[in-house]
């Protein structure tokens, strides 16, 4: 299997898949737009009682622990265990795993209970997960002992699934093979959410690839990381370039993305 | 009665009726800026505690299930009622009705046990009901049999309010009268919760003219549709679409109003 | 102790501290990214089962009441009681303080039970708490007996903490000292949630000036301010305003902040 961001974005602007995301209160307005920007239907809902229904039509399910409390962690689980059932590919994003006990214990609860397709995460969140140092303030990663590309493999062995280090320089490995993506921009760092945008993208092509979860991942972060650079060339700073991401994500276009996709 | 968007838009700013609004997590913000910038006053709250204090003294009541749960349904019902014995027009968005038994049971729960002034939804939302056929994926309307001027007259009839079905070109009925609205353009339906703020501005109209439910309607959706138009104007995608969509409705001239409404 | 807006700033973005903040659903994206434009650290988080450990090695703790219910409030006094142990300070914005009895309520029993640096909200807000006579309107102030000066004053003294009371002009007081902040823009009172914005970037000096609450409180409403004036000068209304004032945020020069700063 190969990286086709372009074919895979065109696929997914054609079959406008639905995404159902249970994701946290900071950024759920943030990660709707930019699905829907890129060209997929997103759909939040948190409900005990309609979750399942929701997670069973969907072509992906985002879950992220943002902004946790017990009611939430009831509803990924169950919406979790409708997906797997129905064999939608999930994404985890383990926002501030390592920051609390809470969220440690509940990303690792997420990981053991269900089948995740791919983890995306920082260094120190994904560093957490894969029992190895790490020091995160609140959900910002401040170090980790492993580089990043060793974390992805060493998290994608550990977890069992494909996992997706994001950062200066994205890694996504599934254990075995690896990509390295350097498409991005400084500014992403400046906005809240922007980790949680690129779960939620992440989801989006997951729903075109479901059977490839590692391509799925990187075509994601080429997308908006490539959405990203474009939206830095007139932004003056974190509020117009927060703006101009979700238009670069509407414009992106299918034919420029594989050349201009910076992937080792 | 007749439809005066200029007159009430500005009775409207001079007045900064409270629009009191129990919404969902993704739009919260969105609403509140749709309604500060259109010159009214938007205020949120659900705690059973204080609903009943705070929709008494609004001048209308936004209930929107865009994401559910439990103890927000029951404080929709409390500051429901306490909306009708104080005479507080009430405007349901019923987000999602048809993609979940959940949603579904719950607008018609909302519609059954409140008096319910407008209900402003998509062609599937209205549909369902309506009892009608119709598809939704997620939140977003894929088909109906009717058409949407036949719709919103079948749906005002069948759930005695006003209904306001919102698309390319939007259709109100009371069940007798009916205005069409072609204002608008394809760039809201690129930004998430756009037609939660079509929902929370005919609040706003609806603050004004609480005896005329479906010129209200009218109005609203005439405002917010030229807003439409103005904040395409420069927008180069859905991003800069959004933020230049409050400028929109902030800089709405009264006095153009009722010669730019495209209005059957 | 003395005004050092331009220092504390550039400490600040030395440091990059944690703020940790429960607030309400309306502005959480809208407070994070004020607070990382800034140049500090945001982290959300309400569940009681984590919201002590984050407290505790936050450098500053914010608590809105702007979408209360129960279970939110348990998490404030929580956080708060650990953020008291640790000597982390505490800033309170009492939205809607006086148009319910719940918000009015809960704000006093979060000044009573726990120890409050600093309270940021508008004239009739601070004037409930402090028992003076005021009307709000939901969560907008119209009408307070006092002038803003002599309200901060006496809110200071009733309250027990640094009372910052906002406006045309801000005036904060902690009952002997005080000082008037002229900076801002009247395009600050047409987007939702530059109050508790406001709170939030009073968190960010707070974490630097711990032992100066009434510095930082004067500090962070001359960077806000400031930054006001920077994002109204291109802005057509509400929507460019919004997204131009976290480019100001993160745009400000520390070097020009002291000689700006119109305080008397």
């Amino acid at each position: 299997m190969s990286v086709y961001t372009g074919a895979d974005l065109r696929t997914l602007r054609e079959r406008k898949p639905l995404v159902h995301q249970i994701t946290n209160y900071v950024v759920m307005n943030e990660t709707a737009n930019a699905t829907l920007s890129l060209g997929a239907l997103p759909v939040m809902a948190h409900a005990p009682q309609e979750v399942e229904e929701m997670a069973s039509v969907a072509a992906a399910l985002v879950l992220n622990i943002g902004t946790l409390s017990d009611h939430w962690v009831e509803a990924m689980l169950i919406a979790g265990a409708a997906a797997n059932r129905a064999g939608v590919p999930i994404v985890l994003d383990p926002v501030g795993a390592g920051a609390t006990r809470y969220r440690t214990d509940t990303a690792r609860a997420l990981l053991a209970e269900l089948e995740i397709a791919v983890v995306r995460g920082n260094v120190a969140e994904v560093a957490t997960l894969a029992e190895r140092d790490a020091e995160i303030r609140g959900v910002e990663a401040i170090a980790a002992s492993d580089s990043p590309a060793v974390l992805a493999r060493a998290a994608a062995m550990h977890l069992g699934c494909v996992a997706a280090v994001t950062g200066p320089v994205d890694h996504v490995s599934d254990g075995e093979r690896g990509y390295a993506i350097a498409n991005g921009h400084g500014l992403l760092g400046t906005v809240s959410g922007t980790g949680c945008m690129a779960t939620a993208v992440t989801g989006c092509f997951l729903a075109v690839r479901p059977q490839a979860p590692l391509e799925a991942a990187a075509e994601a972060l080429i997308a908006f990381g490539v959405a990203g650079e474009d939206a830095a060339e007139n932004a003056r700073g974190p509020g117009t370039f927060h703006a101009a991401l979700y238009d670069a994500l509407y414009n992106l276009a299918p034919d420029t993305l594989d050349v201009r996709a910076r992937m080792e």
